[in-house]
């Protein structure tokens, strides 16, 4: 391969920018030429922006940085590519501005809607006998993917969730029953819970963890959640209760929607997603008399870079790496995919992309302790080692730094 | 002195403990028989809810975790003495407990609510003629109160705030002009714009800094605030703008009362505070038709012990140590302050409590940018230093671990 390409794509995580790093060093590993990145994605890519990776990266100190970064560094975008038929000029486009700056291999770092950006092109490529390969490395906080055991960024997340749960905790408990308070903290996931089930690593010898877990995979019923919130209250001072943004009712009906209807649609009509642990804290506020908290942390969870997992941090650069060998050694239309052994040894592969895009991977409904709304301990077991080690921060002026484009 | 006992009070920070360590430390220094500790506060002091802190410590790691641990240690209470008139029972009840005891100064670290405590107390003293020393520690993340330069407490909660700031700003501009974004970021602070003015330390080298700051220390006004944010999005694709979740319109409204009227009220008829970026959020959307997202800090802010100031967690320790000191040489009544030169080398010395208690100091007026909603360098230069170092956490199975309460 002479010239490689690599972009990012979908909601950024507190990783994805190590991924690129991977691809970068695996690239210089094999005499790669140039690396160019292209901004905002196959968008900014139709827009031939494009920059040479190596006019940063050669200098070991912004590697280090950008493994440090949060955000997408190349920036993102949110574009599908349209299906071929009737859509070849844009597609021949794309092909053009390949051959115009002699790239060999695509590499594209995102979710299940990005992969199916990796099925298109390479599905294009087939059928008009392009040279061109393209791969998928995996990237998000939703942990969603199939087939890959896990997906980079969610270990960073899951420690950012468990961390500030914890904190959480200890700030809740500082007042006694005269002033008990009920916390409810709502976590990212429309339709899977592995970011709210995080919540569950927070308990420990020194923290009594959360007091419930409410998943998207389970109906929610607001009767059985106050009936347990009101036994909670009885027997505790300090309430600590994680929700999924995503929770619904069995008759369709979002959490969010329960509250004032004013609230369950934006300027444009749309349903809005926020607002779960809100309309809870009121509806439990209405119901016993007593002090809620709403508490959100929105982007906060997947661009806490300062709190990332090392084990994420490498697996994602790892992933990066794989998917230029792999390319180098003539794959296409694969996404690198994640496996472990008993012993959380970490083997990566490739798998056909077409099982991959746009399917999304829930919790097992087995790993759910239903009848004390817990996480049972397979799901403990899965997700520790998810967020073991840290890599620090390089602080200057009392603040992490960052690498930013030009 | 023979026997001491501190407490914590009001709302908790992420350096309230190292104050508790500091008065361990210097009373151990000075030979102190016991040490001990009233569990939440002076309220639970009334039911001689005490510990002896030597339990927990005299092992060395204890008191390194203490000071990475979150939230009050002690436990803490919102409990104000009645006024000594009439009341004269429950004071004689207090002495009673500290000569049973046998304490000779009570130590109580917190804000201005909390100081008002010392106060009573040491009036009380004084009028009856009883022996007993009451000193006063600075804590508090809202940074109001007067005579010291600033409050522990208030440089780990900048912190905080500074770092999320430059995560979210991250994130907000990893797409383009096609998904332009406008994030409105609340802020603690109901009546001192301290905290939300942190948010102007994210500005540097790698960052572009929010773009906007409004404090609660100015009348705020919707219109020009449109005006702003509309002038702002023809600019960039990206923008952050901080406000104080105590904002208010020049006729005293608070603004998270501009929004739909239901929500002015929580189910009490009380006023909730919460709610300030979600009402402009939603304001704007509504009048520009752009994606809005509203982040709140909420209780992160104040228990992000993983994220603490080293420099406020030793000037945090340093006040409780010369608290005890002074107490040592029979002074009473006072409340430590802490004074900086151009060095920013700090001393700290005792004050009057009775110009003190209940005295909220707030953000200098010269020291807000008004034509552009901004900090202005002297802000910035005064915070800077408070921000600056980091002690980092002991890790466990990948998250940061507490001291907490047997």
């Amino acid at each position: 391969m002479k010239n490689i390409i690599v972009g990012q794509s979908g909601g950024p995580t507190a990783v994805i920018n190590s991924s690129v790093a991977g691809v970068y060093k695996k690239a210089k590993e094999l005499g790669i030429d140039k690396v160019y990145g292209m901004v905002h994605g196959i968008e900014g890519f139709l827009k031939e922006n494009i920059i040479d990776l190596g006019e940063y990266l050669d200098k070991d100190e912004n590697y280090e940085l950008l493994k440090r970064t949060p955000s997408a560094f190349l920036g993102s975008c949110r574009y599908k590519l349209p299906k071929i038929d009737g859509n070849e000029e844009l597609y021949e486009k794309i092909f053009n501005i390949l051959e115009k700056y002699k790239i060999d291999a695509l590499f594209y770092i995102g979710g299940n809607d990005s992969m199916d950006t990796i099925k298109m092109l390479s599905d294009y490529a087939k059928e008009h006998h392009k040279p061109q390969l393209f791969m998928g490395i995996p990237k998000t906080i939703d942990n969603d993917l199939p087939i890959t055991d896990h997906c980079p960024g969610y270990g960073s997340a899951a420690k950012y969730i468990a961390t500030s749960i914890k904190e959480i905790i200890r700030d809740n408990s500082s007042f006694d029953k005269t002033r008990q308070t009920i916390c409810v903290v709502e976590i990212m996931g429309r339709h899977a819970g592995w970011l709210t089930a995080a919540a569950a690593l927070a308990k420990g010898e020194d923290c009594e963890g959360v007091d419930a877990i409410y998943l998207p995979e389970i109906d929610f019923d607001l009767d059985e959640f106050l009936t347990n919130v009101k036994s909670l209250i009885k027997k505790k001072a300090s309430v600590v209760i994680a929700v999924s943004e995503g929770l619904k009712t069995s008759d369709g009906k979002f959490v969010c929607e329960l509250g004032d209807e004013d609230r369950k649609v934006d300027s444009f009509g749309h349903k809005q997603l926020s607002g779960c642990a809100v309309t809870l804290a009121n509806i439990i506020a209405k119901e016993t008399g007593l002090k809620t908290r709403a508490i959100e942390f929105s982007t906060l969870q997947r661009a806490a870079t300062h709190l990332a997992s090392l084990t994420d941090i490498n697996e994602a650069e790892m992933v990066g790496m794989k998917a230029v060998e792999e390319a180098n050694n003539g794959k296409t239309g694969m996404m690198v995919i994640m496996q472990r052994n008993d012993n959380y040894q970490i083997t990566t592969d490739t798998y056909d992309i077409h099982n991959i895009a746009n399917v999304e991977k829930k919790v097992p409904l087995e790993w759910i302790d239903l009848d004390n709304n817990m996480m049972k301990e397979d799901f403990i077991n899965y997700a520790k080692p998810l967020i073991m080690g840290e890599l620090l921060p390089i602080f200057k002026n009392g603040l992490p730094t960052h690498l930013i484009r030009k």
